[in-house]
């Protein structure tokens, strides 16, 4: 979907048949003004996306952005300003919150742990962990915090797992049956242990993912090959943990929680006395 | 949207322009066996709709429910069984994960809220915090770990809260006004303190949501009118604080964490050996 | 749907394929005037929508309206001036005033039964006997012509009809095992007689609808629990019955043929010499 | 759109959020027996799309037809059976008695006025005057009902009206120009007295439309050229007067009326004791 | 499909989750400017579709048109000129060429042929012979090269075909049987040799197909028939043999390679210096 | 677009208002049995997708492959055979046609151009030069029919072209920012001399475009890089030429022409006596 469906149908699935509280008050118009405000400390992400939320609703609003996407707030900052109709402002809050705040939670996150790698050469990933339906929001969200995006989707890169070393009978075969029709994607492999490195490294691909490998046979197979081929470590990484993997030398660290286990950012939506 | 485009959509976003890597691997047709395991404890929400997910890749795929939503889960439980082509296994794996343990997540969530509050009259209701495109499913889960449901959206119940107060000319003015188009909708209304709960029980509402008022006035507002109107307390409610709050005596009480703050289940899919 | 999509497929329902008269005439470009003009009495609804109309088939024409949703016209009254390129006018003609002549008919028949039981207390409701994708169109015109919208569909109020009370085993059943689940929706029970009338005020709900019952039989009822519980008349409304109902005391009389059985409000498009 | 697009938006505008009076009663499941009754006399039109509707809702819910469209019915027949889940039946209901009554509306309106003009050559066509969105079935309701259908949208059929002729500079400069481009579409002209007859006539068109024409002056053109070019009688037809212009021998009568003020025929759903 | 959302989902399929090129390149926002410049002699068709795809991917886009619909070009003519970000010209470049160079390919194709017959009497029409998707632009196309068009689709025109015939017992019969239905469409037969005509026209319809018949037999049709129904020849139409076709007298040529087997006109986009 | 809605649009696009020949001939139900016949020698592409076309029209018809996507055909062979109503069939016939003729066509084009380079290292690629809509089911035809894909488009393999180096001030600097967000995609660049190969390989790529280079530029830039990176050769490509290009020993030829400049695979639906 597009980001301006991804939008009104979020909106229609608020409104649905209508907003009754508004329709019933029968308000005479008049012009206020609200104002979006951070209640806790973090990096906002979604901020234009909030916007296009409250000019869906009525294009009449005006918005103005006092924070722009990777711009850090702390609690009591002002990130955004909307003018216009009440019902209007009211009928995109929620909607638009939900979005604000969500991928500020995302973007927050990701800056947190990017921050404790920092110094080293290990670039944070996200993965395809992500909500239904909203996975290019999220994924631009991990990039505004300092992250990088792994595969788009299952279209944009080959990554052989274990189910399909399993199912083409070896490392080996799996990765030259790819290699026989595939000439514009990248291709990683998955692995367990010391050997399957080899095998992969020998037969050739871009990237070997170590899979809930510990660190010392991380740090081997670095050693061994990591001028040569790149090295993804994935699996139970925490905030805890992030910095030794990363001291391992491997180029990548790839973190589902990210995407999966986040807390919204809090945020509000006051409307000026 | 109905589910069926939900999962739809769902998939196409993950499966794009096509999955390279099982095209590529071009390997012979077999049937393999895979199962969803629980990696921690939890309360299962979303069974029915990770099952929709791998029959909407593809039709012939045979799903086997060993738990149903609302069952409890351990590590290592199996939730279901997949069997069928590893392709069209491995292509619905991500996405019915990605709707099994996020659902799963807020019922364990809801569940062990409302386990807090047992014994009291108190019901934990959820909010429109949703993500965006998954509110029903959202609300689903909410039900299926023991909460109870808020209004669906701005479409089926009345809410005026302290801005539409104030652009009506006071709390008065407002409860009259709806009441003079509504037949159909329950009336709540937003209230700060004593006063006002008198002003919005004088003029006459089905629900009066006290929003972050000290359990002091929340009791005495109680004690003056609880059993002629139903309270809702809203706002900063945690894990610590729910069951204070319970026992002041409220109808309901409303987290928005419950669908906005959650962690994923963890769960993964396995292929038999 | 969105309105916006409604216009759209109800234009692309016209032009299907193109406009092949227009096409062929292949004329230059010029700018006529065009007018809707009441060609019998009534009261207008859906000028906004027959706006939208033209301006989704030509954001140049120019829309002035004389008569907005809500005035009564009478035969010769010019509702509507467009001005622009005639081939747009006569694109959107059609589906334009499809949607005004239904929409004023609605209206006007609705007008006219509000008007007949105009003193008494009794409000006019409409049902879900609607056009199929039109419904909240129809739902407008219903509030333009003076009357009250029921439930917008089964997903805004609860009405225990006689087949809910015979699964549930009975009256008392159907609404406690409601009341169990339910937290945000007024309920209405459907009754036959005055014992189930007695029943349903018991256990308590929020509305009694009177189905096909006497005159006297509703009275006595209106008599026994009126202040302390809303009813609702239903079935053979008609425009020479309906001051008797509404004389019982009864607070709504719900109609299906207000929007089953209107006749089109007749209006014409003509241009100016 | 296509037949099931229709009716399954047709379902999400009544289902919408959720069935919550069938949710909250939480019924053990059960089988039940409903029957369509016909109210009144009529011509049944629209039961496959009926059928249709509670199959969409519920695939399991087994349908039989006792009534195909075309078949007259009295009070007290029963039009069609449905056994299954009660809360399917009912999630149904509403939806397909919406689509059947409507449409045997039509074809009854059409039949009555069918049956008036037996005897004589003329056939009675329905217009463009058809409710939004649903042109396709209510002209398969007047098929049904025994009339004809005249162009189904812009794109079928070349009709030059009044102001058609205006802008193009005269009849036969308009017919003229349609026929430099066009090699697939009858031509139809609409001309007001008989001067404008003999123009149509001499420079050579399919069909002319005499508009308010009185019923002298259409004898007078069917007389002078009704062997050698088709006439279409358009304007003020009603079950009065259509014999009358039937009789002027002209080919064909319009009459937007079948589909702009017909009355729904009465039918109820009824479950079985 | 509207035109627009032709567009917008030929957008869809080419940008995906997003250009990474330009996204990664991360560009300062500057001003460009590009051309579309002809490559090879044709006739140009689309240009108003190339520039609402530009206008699609960046509104503040600005497009000059150089060339309308049906202007000639040669190689090196500049066609059109497009100022705005690098980066959205880039992402709209594609697209826009290959609708421009597709149907600019079928107008010069048409009007090659076109020209091969001119000063007989006989009209060249496409068929339904289109790509997917695309009829309605093809068919303009077509237009625009002077070719005419056939009917749209299977909804605007008879044309009985040897099956329908087959099926209703012959040709008398299926003509008959159309009739009885029919008040708005031309009626067109297709006959494969003489005594097919003579039937044809004996029962009567408004044109003849003449499925792959000798130019001797045309000749002989065209000669008895001629002046009393129109002609349409059909099969195995190439450049070198449609003026032989033409010069028989029939009305109209029909050829499906002006749209199943045409070269796309060779056109560039290039950024000035 | 998910491949069933391409199909099912497809239809609606054909069918419209509906198959008015079929509908008003109004035949008794009948089986016919009709076959796909090839009248041309080459390569099926899209089998596949023309039994789904008829499936998606009556879902009771029934289909036999005879030939499968990449086998060859012969003038009168028979591919497909299908069964069940002839509206039914008559109505898939032209659609299904549309597909399977131009697929054909790829695949019979792309065929001959990899026979023509066969025993060479060289692999032949397609372009984004596609049909817009139909993308993905060209580029199925060209895999079916020797080729292999290049990027499905903007999102899934970097390609930084001239324009791209011009905007970031060189071959080196637009190659460096690029690696610095890219952590899953391939990177082409496009040169057009030696000296830019030379620039491009020092900074590092994984392939480099030659475009419009003379096959002398081309052997030399093979032979200096070509065993450290892959080289894509691209414009101008002819069946008279793309074997000299690809005894350059690149190991890519890329060619529009394969999907922009085919011609339909000549083949028939004949109703079996």
């Amino acid at each position: 979907m597009f980001l301006d469906e991804i939008i009104r149908r979020s909106l229609e699935e608020d409104l649905g048949s209508g907003d009754i509280t508004t329709k019933y008050l029968d308000l005479e118009p008049t012009i206020a003004t609200a104002f979006m405000i951070a209640k806790a400390e973090g990096v906002i992400a979604g901020a234009e996306i909030a916007k296009m939320v409250f000019k869906t609703v009525d294009p009449d609003l005006k918005i103005t952005l006092y924070r722009k996407d990777g711009d850090s707030v702390v609690k009591g900052d002002e990130i955004m300003r909307i003018e216009g109709k009440p019902s209007s402002i009211l009928q995109g809050e929620r909607t638009a919150l939900n979005f604000l705040q969500r991928l500020s939670g995302i973007a927050t996150k990701t800056n947190r742990m990017v921050k404790l790698i920092e110094g080293t050469k290990t670039k944070l990933l996200d993965t395809r962990k992500t909500t239904p339906l909203l996975r290019s929001l999220e994924k631009h969200a991990v990039r505004i915090g300092g992250g990088f995006n792994h595969r788009a989707g299952l279209f944009d890169m080959i990554l052989i797992k274990e189910n399909h070393i399993r199912a083409a009978g070896g490392i080996t075969s799996a990765i030259n049956r790819v290699k026989q029709h595939n000439t514009t994607y990248r291709v990683e492999v998955e692995v367990t242990n010391a050997e399957e490195v080899k095998e992969a490294f020998t037969v050739g691909v871009d990237r070997i993912m170590l899979d809930n490998m510990s660190l010392k046979e991380i740090r081997a197979a670095v050693k061994a090959y990591g001028k040569k081929v790149e090295f993804e470590v994935s699996g139970g990484i925490t905030e805890d943990n992030i910095l030794a993997y990363a001291r391992t030398g491997v180029d990548f660290i790839s973190s589902g929680a990210l995407t999966h286990s986040y807390q919204s950012l809090d945020i509000s939506l006051l409307f000026k006395e």
